[in-house]
C-alpha cells in the first residue's frame, strides 16, 4: 500500500482547496506533475458547488495512490454522461458533499497496483468505472470495476463503452429479456445509451426499434432505428400507428373469424358465455411495444406503460426531464419523486405488464454487483470483437472545455458519446464564435473569476 | 357449424332458467342426456348471483354445440381455482352477469369438431381453458385453448395441470427469468400454484425456494420447499434471516477487506471520494430473494418489494387476501384497488427492482396470447413426460359437492389442487359429519331450497 506523504497529505489538500477557490490552473499543462511536498499533483475537473456550468473549473489535486485491491490508472479519456449533469445540479438522491471531482467512467493505462491485486500488470490498457473522480489525469479504483480492452479499441472508444453499453445490455437482456421478433421503444435514440440500445437490438433477429430523437439527428441515425419520431412528437400515437400493422399475428388460422360478431350469428346463444374472438383480440393486442426504455421520466412513465404490449416491460433508467435551466435544484429530485405517476400493482396484474427501474451506478457502487457486470462486459467485448457493436463518439473535449461539452448535452446536440480527452489541448476561441447565453441559464450570477473565464468559454453562463 | 335446434334454442333456455330457479336436478345423474325439444341437456354448476356458497347450485342447461374453430369436449374433470371464489363473490374487475356457469379449466374427450378445426379428432384426450362454463358435463371452447394430453396423464391430473403450471411457468421463466442459483419466495406454497412453482424451481439447479404455508401442511410439502414459514409468521424477517448466509458471495477475492473500515485506515483520504467496501456491499445485498410470487396482495406488495435483491422481480398474480367472510363484495375489488400501496418508479430506479402483475385468464381471453401459451404448455408436457413435474391433486369432488370443495379452499385446507370429477357420485353425509358454520359466513340467509340442501351439505352457510 502506498503510504508516502501521509503526514503532509492533509496540508496538501488544504493548499489544493485554496487553489481551487482561485482561478483554475490553466497553465498547468502537460501531465500536471507538479509536486507539493511529497504528493504528486494532477489536473482534475472540480465541481465547487451544485449549480450551473460555472461551478466547474479545472484545478490541481493531489494524485491518488492505490489502496488494497485498487488499480492506479493514468487516464487517457473520460466519458461524459447525463448523470454528470444531474450531479452538477445536485439533482440526485443523497448527493455527496462538494467540492468534488465528477465523472464515473474513464479509460487509460494501469500505472500502479495496490496490494492483493492479481491479473493486471503495469501498462495494461483498461477501461473502468469510478465512484466519482474520473475526470482527472489519474484515478484509483477497485479492481472489480476495471476491464482490459482489446488492442484495436481506442481510448476514446473505451471511455464511450462501459456506461452506455452495460446499461443498454442489462436493460435489454437481464431486466427485459429481449428476444427475436420483439419491439423496443427508446428515447433519446441519438444519445450514447440510445445508440448502444439500437446496436444491441440489431444483434437479435427481427427486432423493431422505435426511437425518439431531435429531427436533425434522424439522417445520421436512421440505419440503426427502424422508426424514428421527433422528440417533441406525440410518440404514443406514432408508435401505436406504426405497430398495429401486425394484426392477427397471434391466430392466423382463424383470421376469417374477424368478420363474425355477435350480431351476425343467430342461434349461437349458449347461456351467458362471453363470446371470444381471438382475431379481434390479436388486432388490439398487437399495438404497442414489448420494451420501453425511458431516460426522460416525468409524464413519460404513464405514456410508456400505456404503450406496453401484454408481458411487456417498461424500464426507467434516467430522468433527463428533470434537467432544466435551473441552477439550484436542491428540491428537484424530491419534486420529481412526488410528481411522477405512481403505479398500481393491481393495474399491472389486470394488464400483464412489468415496470422496472435501472441504475448501473447504484448496482455497482451500492449493491455490490460488480461480478454480474464483469460478465456483461465480457459479453460486450466479445460483440465488439465480432464487429457487431462499436461506440459512437460525438466529439472530443479537453478537460478545460468541460463546460462547453456539458452545454452540448444540455442542448441535446450530440449524436453518440461526448469524451473528455485528457491529452487534448483546448481549442482556441475564434473571433466569430458565439457568446450568446445558453439554455442552462444562471439564476444567480457568480462573478468570481468570471472576467477571465469569459474569454475561454464561448457560452456565457 | 352445428345449427340443429336453432329455432327452439330460446324456448329451451327459458325452460332451463326456470328450472335453475327451482331445486337442483339432483336426480339427473348419469350423463344428463335429458332432452328438451331438439337440444340436449347436461348438468352444470350455476352461480345464481354473486355472494356466498349458497348461490351455487347444480342445474340442467342446454348442451352447447361447437361453433367455427371450436371443439366440443365431454368433460371428465374440472379445476377449481382461487379465482373461482373471487368470481362467486363478484370480486373481480368488470364481472360478467349472473346467472353463469363458473370454471375456467377442464379435461375430457373431444366429442365434436366445429368447422375449420384441424389437428384434432373425436376421441382425443385433452385439457382446455374455457372462458367460464367449465363446470359442466360438456364445454365448447376455441381450439387454440385446447391441448392434447399424454396417454398416462389421468383426467384429474390434466384438470389440475394447465392453470397452475402455466401460471407458474410464465411467471418464473417469461416474466422473471429464473436462472441457476436464484431464490424464490412463494406464498400459499401448499396450494396448486405454490406446488407448481416449487416443482418448476426444482428443474433449475441450485434454486432456493422460500414458502409460506399453514404449519399443518409443512410436513407434506417440505421436500419441495427449501425454507418453510407459517403463513401468519413475519416472513419478511424470516426470509432476511435465512437468506443472509450467503455473505460476500459477490467478491470472494476481497473478503479480507470486510475487516477494514474508514476508522481503521489512516492516510487514505483522497479528497471526497466515497469509500467503497465491496465486501460490505455484498453482505447487505445478499439478503432477500430474486423473485417474489404474491397471490395475497394487500400489504404483501410492499413487503414483497422490500425483500427483493437488486434486479429482483416481484409478481402479483392474485389477491386472496380480498376473500373474506363477506358475501357481497361488490366494492371489494374497488377497495383493494385504492388501498394497495402504489409504487414509485423512481424508487424502482434507485433500488434496481422490477414489479409485475400476471393474469393468465386475461392473457388468454382478453389479450390474445394463446399462441405463446401453447408453446408453454408444450414445454410443460415435455417436463411431465420426463417425470420432472406432476400435478398434486388434493381431493376429488362431485359437481354436487362444489360448495364443500369451495369451503375447503376458503379454509386453506388443501394441499395441491381440488378437482370436480364429473363422473363422481356425491359422498353420502355421515351421521357424525360436522355441521358447524363455516368461515365463509352469510350475511343474508338465503332460504330458498335450503331445507333440502342442509342434508347434503356438511357445512352450513
Amino acid at each position: 500500500m502506498a503510504k508516502e506523504g501521509v503526514e503532509k497529505a492533509e496540508e496538501t489538500e488544504q493548499m489544493i482547496e485554496k487553489e481551487a477557490g482561485k482561478e483554475p490552473a490553466e497553465g498547468g499543462g502537460g501531465d500536471g506533475s507538479h509536486r507539493l511536498g511529497d504528493a504528486q499533483e494532477m489536473r482534475a475537473v472540480v465541481l465547487a458547488g451544485f449549480g450551473g456550468l460555472n461551478k466547474l473549473r479545472l484545478s490541481r489535486k493531489a494524485m491518488p495512490e492505490p489502496q488494497d485491491g485498487e488499480l492506479k490508472i493514468r487516464v487517457k479519456a473520460c466519458g461524459l454522461n447525463f448523470i454528470d449533469l444531474m450531479v452538477r445540479q445536485g439533482n440526485i438522491d443523497n448527493p455527496p458533499k462538494t467540492p468534488l471531482v465528477p465523472g464515473f467512467e474513464c479509460s487509460g493505462i494501469v500505472e500502479a497496483l495496490g496490494d492483493s491485486v492479481k491479473g493486471y500488470e503495469i501498462g495494461d490498457r483498461v477501461m473502468a468505472f469510478v465512484n466519482y473522480n474520473a475526470w482527472a489525469e489519474v484515478v484509483c479504483t477497485p479492481v472489480e470495476f476495471v476491464y482490459k480492452i482489446p488492442d484495436d479499441m481506442s481510448f476514446s472508444e473505451a471511455a464511450a463503452f462501459p456506461m452506455n453499453f452495460v446499461t443498454a445490455y442489462v436493460m435489454l437482456f437481464e431486466v427485459a429479456n429481449l428476444r427475436e421478433g420483439m419491439s423496443v421503444l427508446v428515447h433519446s435514440a441519438g444519445g450514447g445509451v440510445g445508440q448502444a440500445v439500437a446496436q444491441l437490438c440489431s444483434t437479435v433477429p427481427s427486432v423493431t426499434v422505435f426511437g425518439t430523437a431531435s429531427t436533425f439527428k434522424h439522417e445520421a441515425i436512421k440505419d440503426s432505428v427502424t422508426h424514428l419520431f421527433d422528440r417533441n412528437a406525440d410518440y404514443v400515437q406514432e408508435v401505436k400507428r406504426s405497430s398495429c400493422d401486425t394484426i392477427l399475428r397471434e391466430v392466423p388460422s382463424l383470421c376469417h373469424l374477424a368478420n363474425f360478431c355477435s350480431e351476425n350469428r343467430p342461434g349461437e346463444k349458449r347461456g351467458r358465455q362471453e363470446h371470444n374472438y381471438p382475431a379481434h383480440n390479436a388486432r388490439i393486442s398487437a399495438e404497442g411495444v414489448d420494451i420501453v426504455l425511458d431516460c426522460l421520466c416525468g409524464d413519460n412513465t404513464g405514456k410508456g406503460l400505456s404503450l406496453l404490449k401484454p408481458l411487456g416491460t417498461y424500464i426507467l433508467y434516467g430522468s433527463s426531464n428533470m434537467v432544466t435551466g435551473e441552477t439550484k435544484s436542491f428540491f428537484s429530485f424530491a419534486k420529481s419523486w412526488w410528481q411522477v405517476e405512481k403505479v398500481n400493482p393491481i393495474k399491472l396484474y389486470e394488464e400483464n405488464k412489468v415496470i422496472a427501474g435501472f441504475s448501473l451506478l447504484n448496482l455497482l457502487f451500492k449493491q455490490g454487483r460488480a461480478g454480474l457486470i464483469r460478465g456483461v462486459v465480457e459479453k460486450l467485448i466479445g460483440l465488439y470483437n465480432q464487429k457487431k457493436i462499436k461506440p459512437v463518439v460525438d466529439s472530443l473535449w479537453a478537460l478545460e472545455e468541460v463546460k462547453e461539452a456539458m452545454q452540448r448535452i444540455h442542448d441535446r446536440g450530440n449524436i453518440g458519446k461526448l469524451i473528455l480527452d485528457v491529452e487534448k489541448t483546448p481549442t482556441p476561441l475564434m473571433a466569430n464564435d458565439s457568446t450568446e447565453t445558453s439554455e442552462a441559464g444562471e439564476e444567480e450570477e457568480d462573478h468570481e473569476g468570471d472576467s477571465e473565464n469569459k474569454e475561454r468559454m464561448p457560452f456565457i453562463q
